[in-house]
């Protein structure tokens, strides 16, 4: 009980709730846990989104696919988590990303019906729940009304990863080919194809056939 | 009280409670009244946001200026609605827009804490928040990564008005230098002029010296 207890409280929704909440919650809530080996899918992308999904030990590939199929953005996540609590309401709750596990994992779902019925009784929940929502909109909406000082088109590029991402803290990798960057930058194949190169000698980024890996975003210059 | 019960209902977050529990809130929850004149103040962007905020009757004009104070867009806003519901939560709990009065206004106020300790006890009430917040990422979020056809001067301005107004079925003003709109839209200052002129010529916008007014968004074309 005092190992979930602390585990628990790592959770972002559960953050500040006192062992007394948390020990009532075990009794009356149902927790579902599970051990998921390596190298599985477990969610879809735009597949329904019914529960809270907290990845509690392990890593996982998430990948972003863009509306159009053409490009795709893959990103690790790392225990302990919770999954877009974004896409468990709204009018189409569905998951904006897919899961998979990369290492053995350990995770824990709550059905919605919990939540509205019980975890939304503990204002310290309800309130980590409202501020993660909040927060959400506020950094997309930053994001599309921030300064803008130059047209170059590495900044642009880097834009460009950055609206895309949720996490700019942990290494990115972006399937696209040159073509296809060079229309979502609106600008030609050839200068695109240059920027990217410069960014390779420098060693800010690696490049495969239709694969940019960024190891670390903030030093992308 | 039939009146006051009529129209809360037609408020976002108060949408599907019943008689019953409205009367309920009107007794515990001090809900705070007042008449506006026309041409107010009564938001600054920026400002902390410490109240639900309910445009009852009239219509307000809502100005948002870019980070860099470079551009701004003006929206008119119209009874009934709901203020940002998102700049109550959060890191940096400030509002994102100015808004002042055109006509005479009557607006209705409840503190943040009358919000948590009492509002967010009726499940509609706190599932009706739920919903507009998590709505409010997914349409940013759907904007990020939606579908992107052409990269013709024209869709690339159509995709920043989108972008940066949250309601496309209220008339636009856009105030903005020709050289700061060709920087934002990352082309020249004559073919972002030509672009305004053909659409001022076709009657979808009209233009003045650093004004742009886009009576309807939905005929540019």
């Amino acid at each position: 009980m005092h190992t979930m207890y602390k585990k628990l409280l790592q959770l972002p929704l559960f953050q500040g709730l006192n062992q007394a909440d948390i020990t009532e919650i075990i009794e009356k809530v149902k927790l579902h846990f599970q051990t998921i080996p390596a190298n599985t899918p477990i969610i879809e992308q735009e597949e329904n989104c019914t529960k809270l999904f907290f990845l509690l030990e392990g890593s996982l590939t998430k990948v972003t696919n863009s509306k159009d199929q053409v490009f795709r953005i893959e990103q690790s996540v790392s225990a302990p988590c919770l999954l877009e609590p974004q896409s468990l309401f709204g009018l189409a709750p569905t998951y904006q990303a897919s899961y998979s596990t990369i290492s053995e994992c350990d995770i824990m779902t709550i059905e919605k019906s919990y939540v509205l019925s019980e975890l939304m009784n503990y204002p310290i929940f309800e309130l980590n729940y409202l501020n993660i929502l909040s927060r959400n909109t506020h950094s997309l909406y930053n994001l599309i009304w921030e300064n803008k000082y130059t047209n170059e088109l590495s900044d642009r590029f880097k834009y460009f990863i950055k609206s895309h991402v949720d996490n700019v803290d942990q290494p990115i990798t972006l399937y696209i080919t040159m073509e296809d960057l060079a229309f979502q930058l609106n600008d030609t194949r050839l200068n695109v194809s240059k920027m990217l190169n410069e960014l390779k000698d420098r060693n800010m980024i690696s490049l495969k056939r239709k694969i940019i890996h960024i190891p670390s975003f903030h030093t992308l210059k």
